[in-house]
Formats: C-alpha cells, structure tokens, sequence
C-alpha cells in the first residue's frame, strides 16, 4: 500500500537530518536563544527583506496559530477565515478554546476577498456582536490554490483601510511560491501580511514552523505568549538547525517545486485517463473526483484522503504529493491505474 | 416618539415592583440562599411537576447561557445553534470566550430540526474537529416562531440517541407557552430538555431569569460556575421575589399572552393595509416588510428595530410589543398608520 | 436573631426605591444607552472631577471585576493582590477564569505597599513568568481598613514608574471615603488609579456598581467586554436611577458614614467589656476576637460572620454595620452584651 | 565556557538519534496514529504494570501539564501545587491561561503532604472559592528532591480521602527513579496516581514527553484536548521512536543513574572545599551556596543558574548534570575548583 494521504509522512529530508546530527555533539541556549535559531531568524529577515519583522520557531502549525492570534486580539475580537479555513475546521476550535470566534465566510476556491469580507464587516455594528479584528488566509489554500500578488494586494489594502489584520498561514507556502502560475515572492508576502508562517512540517522538517511578524506593533512580548501556550521547546535549536538547511541552496522553493512537479504528472496521467477536478489544481494537492465504481480498486493499494461526494456517482479523492515523492512512485501509479482502468 | 422596539423598555410589572416593596424592610441571606428564592424554586418545580429539577435565579440572559454551558461542557465541546441563534449572532462570543465554538447551521424559522443537525454530526467525526455536544434552541425563536410538542419530541428524541444535551433559551417563554398555535407545557419542556430558563427580563422582571437544570448529572457545583462568571448577585432575593410574583395567578403567562394579543392587533391592522410579513408571526415579534417610501414616514414616530432588506424596495422593521403595551397604543398606531399610507 | 453578617442584607434605601418606583412609568432605551444612565455618568464625572473618565453600570462587584481586568490584560498578564483580597479569596478563581493569575502578596492589614509589590517585580523577571501588569487593591481592603492619601499617592507613582495599572476596588468606597480617619477625595481617587469602582450593592442599591476608567487607553470598547461577559443588564437603567438617587445631597457618603458611626458604637460597646479586636476598626466591619466560652451565647442571638481562630481561646467574629442598622439596635445589641458578659 | 546550567542543552542521545535515522525512510500514519508510538505505548504499560492506562506523546513539559489539567478539571475546580512547583513559577500561567487557579502551598523540600494540603481544603468551604480538585506534584521536584514510597502512599491515600485527582510531573522522572535514596518504581507510580508523565526531553530524547493515565475515567477523549491544544505533532512517530529507543536495555533508568552519579562527584568535590548546599541533594541539581566573592570566578568559567541569595555572604547558584554530562568534565572542574579555591 501506497500513501498519497498526505505531505507529512515521512521522517525529513535528507539534508536536515544531516544537519541535526552534525549539531548534535555541543551545548546550546534553551528556549530558542541560541546561535542556530539566531542565525535562522537572520536568513528569514534577508529572504525576505524586511529586517525589522520578528521571526519565532514553534513545533506545529496549530500552535502557532493559536499562540499568534490569542497574542493579538482583545477578547471581544474575532477572526474571518474562509468556511474551508485550516482554524475554522480542522484545530479543534483551538482558536475558540483562547476565547475567540472565528467568523467564517463562503467563498471561491478556498480564497478570501474584499467582496465576501465586506458583508461581515457591516453586519458587525455594534458592542452586541464580536469585532471582526483578523483576517486568516492560507496560502497554499486548504483546497491547494494560490493567492496572486494582486489578489494579496487587494486584500491587503482593504484590511488596512478596515484596521484588519491580515495573516497567512504558510503551512505550504513552499508549494504556493513554487507554483507555475505564483507570481508572489517572499518580500512580497512580509510586506503584504502583518503576520505569516513558513511551514516546515510538510516541506521536509520533521516538526517546525518559522512565524514572522512584520507589524511591528504585534511583536512585543511574543515569547510570554509562547511559552504560557507550551509553544517554545526546551530545545528548540532543532528547529533553527532544520530551518538553516532548509533556507540553504534554495531548499524550501526546491522542495516545493518537486511536490508540485510530482502532483502535475499525477494530474497529466489521471487527465488522459478521464478524471475530473472537484478544483482545479495548481499546487500539490489533487482533489479527484473518482466514479464510486473505482473507488475500491484505487483506495486497495493507495492511502488517499476521502473528501466527500461531488455527485451521486462520484467521491472525491484527495491525492497529496511531497518532497518524498519519486518518479517511480508516479510511474507505478500510472502503471497500476492503466490496469485499473482497462478493467 | 412611542417605541416598538423591544419587550424590555419598561422597568417592572407594578405587581412586581410592589412585591419588591413588601420585600424591603427585612434582613435577608445573601447570594441566593434566602426564603423568597426558596419558595420561587419549590413553585417552579411545582409548576413544571419535575421536583428533581434544580433551580437557579441568574440576572440576565446572556449571562445565564455563559454560566450553564460552560458549566456543563468539555473543553473540547461545541455547541450547534441556528445561525439565527441569540449565543451565535448577538451575544458577542460569549460562548466562544468561554471556550467552546458554536456551530451554526442554516434552518427554516430560526427552529433546529434532527434533520439540519444530522449532518453537523456526521462532519464532525474525529478529535481534529470539535465535538459537537449541545443543541441550543430559543421558545420563542429569535424570529418569534415556536416549537410544537412534535418538533421539541423529535429534537429530544434525536439529542437522546446522540448524546447530546438539549437546552432551550426561554427568554421568551412567556409569549411562546401562550400562543394561540402553542401545545407545549412547562412539564413537557422539563420532560424533553436537559435544561431552559424561564425568562424574566422580557415578561415585567426588571432583571432575572430563571434556569432550571432538569438533567441530574448537569447540577453539581453550578453555583462554583455562578459566582466566578459574576452571576450572582449579593441581593439575589430580589430575583426570587420577582419570580414568586410572576407564578402568582398565572401572571407570566397572562403577561405573555397580553404581548401576543397585542402584537396580533398590529398584525390585523398592518395587514389591512397590505403589509406583509418577512415570517409568519405566531408570537409578539412582528417582522414586517415596510416599502421603503414609507420607512422614513413611520419611523419618524415609531421606534423600530430595523431588519436588514428581505429586497431592493422593502426594509424589514421589527414590531415588538410586550406587558406593558396598551391597547391605546395599538389603536393609536392604527390611526397612524392610515394617515401614512394615504398620503 | 438579628443579622450583623454583612452590608447587603436589606433590599435598598427608601430613597432609591422611591426613584425606581418614579422611573418605572417610561420606556427607556436598553443597554445602558438611557438618559438616567448617561446623568448618572456625568454626575459622577463631576463628582470626581474628571469629566475626560468613562463610566459604566454593572450588577455586582465580581462580574465588575472581572470584565474590567480580563478587558485591559493581554494573555501573559497578571495582577498583584493582597493574600487577603476578594479576587484572590472570595470570587471562585473569576480572574484566573478570564486567563490570568493572581499573584498574592502577604501584607499588613490588607493593603498593598511598593515595599511588598517589588519583590515580585523583581522575581518575574521573564517569559517563564506571568508578566506583573495590574495591581488590584480594595478601598476599605477586605479587613475594613482604608488607603491613607499619602499611601495611595505612594502607591500610584510606584505604579507609574513601574508600568503597572492601579485598580480600586470600591465595594466599600462609602465607608472608606467617610471614615474618620480619612483624608482621600473622590477626585483624588480618579487622579491616582487608572479605574475603581463607586459600589453601590453594599451602599443601599438593591443592585450595581459604577466602574470608572480614568486612563484613556484603557476605555475603547470596553462595552464589548460588558456584553460579552453579561454584565450589561438589559434595563440598566435601573442602575442609573439608583445612583442618581444616591448622588443627589450626599447620600451615598451620607450612608457610609451611618454605617462607620453604627460601627463605631458597637466599637466602643464592645471595647468596654473587654473585647479586643484582631485588626484596629476604621469602618463598618469589627473583627472582634470572642472568647470562646462566648461564642454561642452570642451567635444564638446574632448573625455573624466567623473568621477563623486567633488563638486557642478565641473565635473572631464579624461584626458588619450598614445604612440599614438602626441606634435601636446597637442599644439592644448593649443590653444584651451586658447579659452574656455577666452570666 | 562549559554548562552545568541545565540537564536539556544537548539534541539527544546517540541511540535516540540513530533510531530516528532508521525510522527516516518510511511513510507513516500522522498525529500519533502510527506504529512507533503504539509499540512505545505497549511498551510503557509493560513497564509500569498497567495495563488499562492509557498512554500519549506531547513534545514538551508545559503543553502536557496544560492539555492534561485543562482536560480533566471543570472550570471552577483548581490544582494544588507546592510554591515551587513548575505550573506555580515556570510555565508563565500556562494553567490560569486554561482557566484554573493554581493554589500554592508552602513545603518542606518542595514536597507536598497531607499536612500542607488539608488546610487548603478546609479553607475552600463554599461556592465563593475554587474548588480544589487536583493535586500535582513533580518527581523529582525543582528542588531535586524525591518523593519516597511512604510519602506518595500517605498522598494518594489522603487524595483518594478527599476525591482530589492526584498527578505527578515526571520531567526528570529517570533521575527521581535511579537516585540512590529511591524506593519507588514505575508501577508504584501507576498505582499511586491517576495519571503522570515520564519526560524524555530532560533525559536524551530532543524533545517528547509520555503521559499516562492511569484513572480510566479521566481517559475519554483526550486526544481533541491534544488537538485543540497544539500537543499533537504530525509527524508523532518521531516521539515513539524515541521512547522506544529509551525504554530498551533500561536505556531510561541508565540515563536518569549516569545524571546523578555526575552529580553525585560533583557534591562531593564540592562539599571536600567546604560548600553546603541549600537543600541536601538527592538527583543530579544541586543548589550551592556559593560565597560570593567566588560568584565571579566561578561563572565566568561555567553557565550556571543563579537561583536567589541564601544570606547576605552567598549566592546559590544550580549544578545540572545531565545524560550528556562526561567524566572528564567532572575533573576538569575539580581542577578548576582547586585552583579558584586556593586563590
């Protein structure tokens, strides 16, 4: 059996582990105050020049949404996500459980506007509702498209003509930067968001996120947020370490690039062979729409995510691809799907 | 300027207010624990024939539904709402501050049904989603409407097999338990719900409500809950004297029933003159599509809480009346009324 | 059996229930957002001298407590008390509810000194700890002592310097502000804390306390916080007529002062036969250290709050005065000391 | 500069690291769904005798004591813990954070006994305070003290009394069970408490923790609690692995003995140049009084933690040995201390 669940199934990449066991013979600062995470943050700040933003490294995506937004927002404040948003579904209501509604709004692809924003804001008028206060996106989205720099732009704008945060969660933004139709960068991003993370978790770090604060305003005192949240590890120079790697020789691009290459030709392949998209991918998530008929078939020798039924005849099928994925794997499907549908 | 806005704009029933004068001129135990209190519960469980069931005198709504859910849910645990939903729209994040998400689900009337909830349950299936656990209904809904025995029946029934609580926001118990399409007693809610409240603050109570915890395992240590959400006052005997003068006679339920007869009057006479009706009006809460040639002319006299647009030449304003609405002000409006609409 | 067990054992003074009974012929807006409210406010800005202040109603002292701390607290944020402080002792871990720690000092008859403050400072040192932010002290404290001028300027430029906030609680602020020995004004109270509250439940309302935030940075949104915490009453208006009612000719230190002068009586009884007291008496609470022999001889005629064991020998009794004792009955109360004292 | 500042300054064990290589190559199940932690935990209910615990992952000490306690207690209940104890000091109000006061005793040796603990229960008498529901210890405690079989039978049995949950912190459990003076086992401990944890993040792991619950009926869903709260790694399998690795050939027990026969020299060299210590050793910190005009010497040569001034004349300042820690540093710090000595 063959896993295509997910992009977090494997242990690390090869260089990282490398660079763990070379740090593994000294002593080092707890908490994060050492060398390692000090010069991973210095390499951030350059990639993505803005030498004033912040950069903190926490174990897990849900941590350092949680530890980020309960440090920024008064009680009464809430969060807008989009109905599909990573907080508003799959954290638990880790967002709730620090005290905070996260508002979620219906929209295209996964994606956030202006348009589906506004609605939101009028509504919330006055002190018997929560003040929508933050703005969460995704990027890659849960579905696996991209924001465009003028989609970013837009709602950036709009955010600050509303005094709404904007934050991105960069679980994969290895796989939206690297994406064939990205026309984002780095810079862009720190000078667009007030807030972003760089996933390391599905990019090949056996565990870390690297969360950069740009505004200046939300920095202070960030550290007493992560360690009451039980964000900081004792030794979190594993994190630095990891990020260094990943930062050298374009690495994270590099790794973000071959999940999508990998995804392309899974999509080129079940393209000939008839399947449809339940979205039209762009990154390195696949979500396929199967005829319920080959169902079994495929999910007895591939682990795939089930994502509900697009139709009455059809389910759908996440297929996830990563940086661990080889060209074999590709050619064996492909082998074993021409078997399948030959039948 | 007469005001339909709401049923809360006059302080006290004068039976109420007398009772509180009687009350006066003794020493009294604090914090809930006095005779008047006592007597209030002992009639309550009288009325509702459930002597198993605990009673607690809280000051307002609002307040009372952060005490009980909190009181009796899991970190971890959600609770389903309509999003019409008082807790979902106008409490701001009460629930969410404590701690626990509220799913919202779209529903004819303001009313849950087994049949909207059933898919709630089916999404939420492992411990990377919250867990649903409370069902929170309102009689009279949010849009006036009320449940009948059938519909509570099948709702316990569902909650029963679920596992999940069900607890009714009776801020308006009053106008529901006497409307004309009402069959539901006080004993069957106490039958058919974990918990509700018996409300205070809209039918001639200058404050309190009053919560009835039906199901045994929901009572321990809820006054702990009350007192650290502030939810006890130090002279809650005021409550109970309150709420012993409202048992008396059946006046809650004549005062509920004086808010319904008034509010059908309006009814009648709007409808005379061709106004209709963004859902059909079973209690005190008329929500009326009002041309919007003629918003600024009744509005200039009427206090009226506006609704949103049900389209692009009609604005929604709310008509409520209450106990202490008068049947001159009702003939006064009528006369009014003809006056606008000839012009 | 007559009641010395505390302040608020009568509903409230004729004067506020007479001005309620006046107020309860009008509608009135809900909220808050009424004339009587918004009088009340500037009354009470005049009162202080600071008409740059904000003011709120709200039902009790817990819940003022905890809306205003868990409002102006970021996460990692806590308060400093006195071991003996009622948000430390008496509020069932409301603060810590809302997030944040209480840390405790020991101190001298209850009251807060830079002298036993900077230890603490000193000992939080970093993002391991909680961050010392609001010191919360209580005027008259929990032992029924009250700030001297002096001490509470003391304590503000401690604070000042140390970018800390000074919170007053003002329960008791009548008999504080009407002692004999005391030499604070309201306006030198909104000079020198960022917020207190004006208590009105144990100063003759039946209900309702008047917080008021004198640091501008500290107001936005605060009614936010209100609504979701229910500490706004649906007809707060009750509250505003009832501090109209206590701001008009003095009354509110009017009855304060009856109460200390009740006190003082019971005082000099008492001292005459011998009693001592565990803490020297300013206001209307004796801690009265009663011989054991006498313990039940006394509390089988008398209400009286226990307070632990000063010695072997001796039971400390509570007695508390109020607007509501009469000279009749600290005359009885002599004669029948005079009986227990010869048996 | 070498460092005795603490026993977490160096990535992890030889053994740990190489089976996290061997793990490397292969998919697996995310979040702890995986075989690695399922052997490991088969593994630990071997170990301990107990097969009916339940056993879970978290990367590090504050995030299993917040999502362990935050899922057990109901929002009014608090934990009782020694003045010292991590949770009251270290773990920036992690516990308050989740809502539940922590009620602070002081004790001998960092210890808690029924003695301390049975006054703080009869002070919670009423609704008006927390309820304390738990009492968590730490073994060893901060101070390197260890609890005895006597003294933890005498505390469960007083628990059990008193319906108190009893948990013990096991951060540095390996020293606690392997020191010299130790009677107590794995078992024991399982027995003796409704839940604890064995830390590996002190004792050669790079990060990870494993929480058992042994009180079934505090076992119910606690991976959403692991969820919400950010405790769950997506790639968890890094964690089995590693306890595995710990728990073969006694690895664990091996580590936790090497930590304090270091110590062990360590006190010995110390004490033969006359340094006393704050409190007497048991494990590997060892808390010196250390003159202060040999503070500077001293630590501008080795990383130490300084942990307040015993007297006027000393500084203590804290020895950590650790796994990592080599013969040879031992020595050279003889040598050194001879030299700074003889100055």
């Amino acid at each position: 059996m063959y896993s295509f669940t997910n992009d977090y199934n494997e242990t690390a990449h090869p260089k990282l582990l490398e660079s763990l066991l070379t740090a593994s013979t000294q002593k080092n600062s707890g908490y994060g105050l050492d060398t390692y995470c000090e010069k991973a943050a210095e390499k951030i700040k350059s990639l993505i020049q803005s030498s004033q933003s912040a950069v903190h490294f926490l174990p897990g995506g849900t941590i350092t949404n949680l530890a980020f937004i309960s440090h920024i927002l008064r009680p009464y404040q809430a969060v807008i996500a989009a109905q599909t948003g990573h907080i508003a579904v799959h954290e638990t209501g880790a967002i709730e459980a620090t005290g905070h509604k996260v508002i979620t709004v219906k929209c295209e692809q996964g994606k956030l506007t202006p348009e589906v924003i506004k609605p939101v804001l009028e509504e919330h008028c006055d002190e018997h509702m929560v003040q929508p206060k933050l703005v969460y996106i995704s990027n890659t989205t849960e579905l696996g498209t991209i924001y465009s720099k003028k989609e970013l732009q837009e709602l950036h704008a709009f955010c600050q003509k509303h005094h709404l945060y904007l934050y991105m969660d960069g679980a994969r933004l290895a796989m939206a930067l690297s994406a064939a139709e990205n026309d984002l960068s780095f810079s862009d991003i720190a000078k667009l968001t007030d807030a972003f993370y760089i996933g390391g978790t599905k990019v090949g770090a056996f565990a870390g996120e690297a969360l950069i604060i740009n505004n200046n305003n939300l920095q202070a005192d960030f550290r007493f947020t992560m360690k009451q949240k039980g964000a900081i590890l004792a030794k979190s120079w594993i994190l630095g370490v990891q990020f260094l790697a990943l930062l050298e020789n374009n690495l994270y691009l590099e790794l973000g690039k071959h999940s999508n290459v990998m995804a392309k030709q899974l999509n080129d392949i079940l393209s000939r062979y008839g399947f449809t998209f339940t979205i039209a991918p762009q990154t390195n998530q696949l979500f396929v729409n199967v005829p319920d008929t080959l169902v079994n078939s495929i999910t007895q020798h591939y682990d795939l995510l089930p994502c509900g039924k697009p139709d009455s005849q059809h389910s759908c099928l996440r297929f996830c691809t990563s940086w661990s994925t080889q060209q074999h794997d590709i050619d064996r499907f492909e082998k074993f799907l021409q078997t399948v549908c030959q039948k």
